[in-house]
């Protein structure tokens, strides 16, 4: 390491290593939060530079209902938890990329990851833009969708793009972060079977998932890592069951290394910028872009071009 | 069938079928039209409504080297191969993805492919947009890029898009033409390995090109078709080894039914409106798109916005 320009060095080195931290949400957020700090402290251990915790981990997954009380559980970034989270980064010279239930001005609330970088300091937002609202993953009720667009973050390890879970399902938002220049896209998420519908569609449902984000990691050319939550999560209509399985591919497709459904764990993975730049080179896909072909895509289906 | 408009009708069926024939180059043009008949008239028999053949799928794949000469195997559309096929078309009531090396005005060429109606009538064409330009595969030698856009065609069973081969990698053309409301994406293709390389790339490259598609699959909930060539074509280079191992796949991503690798084959599935219908209305992936935050995808890496 370069002492007097660690980032610059890093930034050029032939690796970097992700660090993924699937759990079970806590039985308070402070349970959550020292869970939390545990998964990163053994993820670092194991070498990770770049850590990423689930998507909204502080909390069981409240949006299984619509309840205005739930919005006590929002908080400002900065706040407490970015202020534990940015010492701890700093210690142990990690990246971490924290999802968070964000309390904005106006009652306004948003999904939303903070990416704070090696060295403690907050890099920026990420605010979901993608907003499902199926039974029992009530989001449009609780985020307003994200005003900042997609966006990357240099930190001193990599360039990493950062996207929450049902933005998973759009290829536009993969592409338009790995535009600007991610290595990595990194999905914090909650995703789970419905115990009613599992037999019939959720072997399907997993299906599609995996399949989706494999597809991302090729058409970029990137590294990707999702980070789900795990554990059963019980509601008056009936629960979610997190189905885990949070997993690295690289840009062939090929999924590193994947946490099982039903435990927690850590997952460590080393991603070689050797391999970023031979896909690329020997499957030049970015030199064949038609962007003078895409207006469609700004468009809806059936809306008059 | 409603006698008097069968079209309507049959386009509101519960299903349609899908017929893919993979083949290798035939001796001749001749013997690879007659291959192509015989493989077109066993998917009728088998039920196949739409049947795609391979890209290129009267030569050899010429594009293993830079030779102007090849510039006569072109031929205009419509001209005598389109003329044959839409004959058989209206004899058997079929739907045909006809991809051809186009001729155009002013020694300008196009890597095509013509629908044509169950009646026998040209449809359009779809000219590939996105085109290659690899070891053994120079594409950009021979191929202006397609000049059409993207596209979807309304056929006599079902709303069609075709794209070509290379086009696979990009998501921003699957997007483009399921966002037209195509409810099947064919992609007539000629990929296979070249043998030096298969070792140490040959099942990443696989795996790639399988990922890919069934991503796009997956995101714009559509059934997708990859009807590719096989057999091995030698040239000065060292040849291709095509691939074969066509497939259809649903919109979970699902693979139905796939080819081998290595022998000629007739592929029919069924495709269903029901599955399409149901999966777009439990993840309504197309309600949620962000049309606002997408001007990113019409600008390369690296440019100003």
């Amino acid at each position: 390491m370069n002492e007097e320009n660690p980032s610059i060095t890093d930034r050029q080195a032939p690796s970097f290593h992700l660090g993924l931290v699937q759990a079970r949400a806590g039985s308070s957020a402070s349970a959550s939060l020292e869970k939390a700090i545990s998964g990163i402290e053994a993820a670092a251990r194991s070498g990770a530079q770049i850590i990423c915790l689930q998507e909204l981990f502080i909390h069981p997954y409240f949006c299984q209902s619509h309840d205005p009380q739930h919005f006590d559980l929002a908080e400002s970034i900065p706040g407490p938890t970015t202020e534990t989270l940015s010492q701890l980064a700093r210690k142990l010279e990690v990246v971490l990329v924290v999802p968070l239930f964000e309390k904005r001005e106006g009652e306004q609330y948003h999904n939303s990851a903070c990416v704070i970088d090696a060295d403690g300091e907050i890099l920026g937002l990420y605010r979901k833009m993608h907003i499902p609202e199926d039974p029992q993953f009530h989001e449009k009720f609780y985020f307003t969708p994200g005003d900042l667009g997609f966006q990357v973050f240099q930190t001193r390890y990599a360039k990493v793009g950062v996207l929450i879970c049902w933005d998973q399902w759009f290829p536009e938002a993969s592409r338009a972060t790995a535009l600007l220049g991610a290595e990595v896209l990194f999905y914090p998420t909650a995703i789970g079977w419905l115990p009613e519908e599992k037999d019939e569609y959720g072997e399907g449902q997993k299906r599609s998932w995996e399949a989706v984000q494999l597809g991302h990691a090729v058409s970029n050319q990137v590294y990707l890592a999702a980070v789900n939550r795990t554990g059963f999560e019980a509601s008056e209509k009936g629960g979610i069951e997190f189905w885990g399985s949070s997993f690295v591919c690289d840009p062939t497709g090929k999924i590193l290394k994947q946490a099982s459904e039903t435990e927690e764990e850590v997952i460590v993975v080393e991603a070689s910028r050797e391999v970023l730049k031979e896909q690329r080179r020997t499957w030049p896909f970015y030199r064949d872009r038609r962007v003078d072909a895409y207006k469609g895509l700004l468009h809806h289906m059936g809306e008059d071009r």
